[in-house]
């Protein structure tokens, strides 16, 4: 690819044959909204949707919901959506509670097994720049079981898959770098060694095409509220291969994961199947946001799918990279996140020695909104994130944010004061 | 009480000083809701606070929203709002992810702290009609941490808190039966023989005072939908006595209980206080939902408070009872809660020996909302429930109730067919 111009990337644009997803989102006015993999827009069928939730189905119909509006069935029918978007069947994903809580449960499962299975393995394997409250899940549970958690980095994952590794826990694609690992051959590298393999899909569900069955993945759980458009903290979601679900129960045994909740019985049987690794009542409205937010892969199933979004990924994501390295020479910039295709997720990191927290202070000033994830101050740098969500960005908006850094550093704008204070959350 | 004519309940409800808090809910037109203590009304103000949240703080503002909109203070902000109902200061309860989830979260912390002041203890004591849910957690808990759940009848409880109970584990108010356990007197004879106190206050919070503190109690967690009126599935309460709060973290260690979540260091950090109660990110939409419910509590403070709440609601429970016992006699119905105003809660539980299921049917097809509650068969009888809420239920619904309930037995409509087919979800 060679697009520079603005007038060549409203072309491409124009061209785009996603393009009319856009307009199933509430873009904000003035705004080039880079942030999708932290949260992604509100869909325009949301507000309505969640009003007649709000004003309809609870407050008009009251109990009579869990059945007529089937809030009981929520959490497995918008699993069902989501396992479109991962390689999984139906009835093989429920959508409940946080990314961190589902860790916890899939996490206990597979070391239950693996203890079953090989009670001589003792080491749980994961990434150092994982992200952090998986490895706090796993940091806790390895404590309490007597396992061992161990981080590597990346280039050493295949090295560190020895014999005594009982369960490999991964973030499919970094939430730093955008870096994506092979989930095909990392899971069968596990399995050699006799491992499990659980994959946080946080960065990737909605974003890349995932194939949890084709890889033959054990575990995996993943997030509502980036690449879903499920809205603030909304549900996440787990996905257990089958030929699991059955084998164990997961420690947070509540009512929802009984097999017979109405029963009132006072000892616990697990439900058949996924259904079991729900736990207690789940926050419908916030579960329906979810549910409204998934429709927009529907509409883009007519438009070639998770494959056509992944095309139009790339190109974004090349783009960027490439317009950083024509646009923004001398400014200091490195690139984090991988060139070659099929190593990166649907978003550009940057990385810069001093100040990266100030530009994309004044980019959101701007109306260019990114953000910033911090390094350690040793092996891994500062890093300017810029999520690129196939369904809703375009081109020329990559090309406006380029050139909104490069103003941004021209004039020095950064330097000001004012985009130095760090706020609690950015 | 000798009230028992229509004209009378209608001069008690004109009476009644908290008569204008039921000016702030949503009630369902043609419809005496009995069902507050399964999912509270909605409140007028919910639709609009929710819109905003979707619209504004979502739509518009994206993650800015995080610190503008205090997306990030919610549980506590929220938290701060129940202390007031249940005797906790400012800043020692959270709300956050599902009842169940609380409980495996303070139970384990209430069994880590056994172990280590008291490792020979082995014993988790429990009531034998505890919510189920509760007995599930427990279950698998005591099983993974070498504990005997041991289940007895309320009435046991003082005989059963030998020296081996390491922890006390009881919902305040009886979910089928509405019978409440004294708090204090329970906690101290639990401290008296060395054992903490967990306390599920599901059918408590809101509906009857509670002094935690005051108790002396360890933990407690409690529901954001039935009396707190937060909307389907809203968000749970985790209360930990601060004595014990920084002397153990939970196991659900995820990143909102870290102490510089946004550092992203890869080793846990628990944060001082309740906020390492905390795990993932919480549902936004139906926290918001959560928030806006609670006002209503602090419009009864303007009355009264807690103390009036109460006034009324044993007020209206003993004229159900009362009018139960002179308008039904010879239709072989047993009343199940509690005589004693110190020892029920804020419902009426009916039991019949046949039909209670068809019954409550009926009673809904006219739109008297009651529940269904199974009985086991033995010991414990099928359950017609009638939640009194006292925040918006008034005297002359109750007087039309059990009319209602009359006119059910007096013309056999219960018999009817279409009355004994049991749904997923009653």
């Amino acid at each position: 690819m060679t697009t520079h111009s603005l007038a060549e990337c409203q072309a491409l644009d124009q061209q785009d044959p996603l393009r009319s997803l856009r307009e199933l989102f509430q873009l904000p006015e003035g705004v080039i909204y880079l942030d999708g993999n932290s949260l992604g827009i509100l869909p325009k069928a949301t507000p309505a949707r969640v009003a007649q939730a709000v004003t309809q189905e609870w407050g008009t119909d009251l109990i009579k919901s869990w059945n007529t509006a089937g809030w009981f069935q929520l959490p497995l029918q918008v699993g069902n959506k989501i396992a479109r978007l991962i390689g999984a069947k139906d009835d093989e994903v429920v959508a409940a509670d946080s990314t961190s809580i589902n860790l916890f449960k899939v996490l206990s499962a597979a070391i239950s097994i693996a203890k079953a299975d090989h009670p001589q393995k003792n080491i749980v394997l994961s990434e150092r720049t994982n992200f952090p409250t998986d490895l706090y899940i796993a940091e806790a549970l390895c404590k309490e079981r007597g396992y061992q958690l161990k981080l590597v980095e990346a280039e050493e994952l295949h090295s560190a898959l020895q014999q005594d590794v009982a369960v490999l826990m991964l973030t499919h694609v970094n939430y730093r770098t955008g870096a994506m690992l092979n989930m095909k051959d990392m899971t069968a590298a596990a399995h050699a060694v006799g491992a499990l393999s659980v994959w946080d899909l946080a960065h990737s569900a909605g974003a890349v095409p995932v194939d949890l069955n084709g890889a033959h993945a054990d575990f995996a759980v993943g997030c509502g509220y980036k690449y879903l458009n499920g809205g603030p903290g909304a549900p996440a979601f787990v996905w257990v291969n089958p030929k699991h679900t059955d084998r164990f129960w997961q420690p947070l045994t509540g009512w929802w994961g009984h097999a017979a909740p109405f029963e009132f019985t006072p000892d616990y049987q697990p439900a058949a199947g996924i259904t079991r690794y729900q736990c207690g009542t789940q926050p419908i409205l916030s579960l329906t946001a979810l549910d409204t937010g998934l429709d927009a892969f529907l509409e883009a199933e007519n438009l070639g799918g998770m494959k056509a979004l992944r095309q139009k990924s790339l190109a974004l994501t090349g783009l960027f990279m490439q317009l950083v390295q024509s646009q923004l020479q001398g400014h200091g910039f490195g690139i984090a996140t991988p060139a070659q295709d099929d190593l990166r997720g649907s978003q550009v990191s940057l990385t810069r020695s001093e100040g990266a927290y100030a530009i994309v202070q004044a980019l959101i000033a701007r109306g260019v909104i990114g953000d910033f994830r911090a390094g350690d101050g040793q092996h891994h740098p500062d890093i300017l994130r810029f999520g690129l969500t196939p369904l809703y960005v375009g081109f020329a908006d990559v090309w406006h944010a380029v050139r909104h850094i490069k103003e941004v550093m021209d004039t020095q704008e950064w330097q000001q004061a004012r985009f130095s204070q760090k706020n609690a959350v950015t």
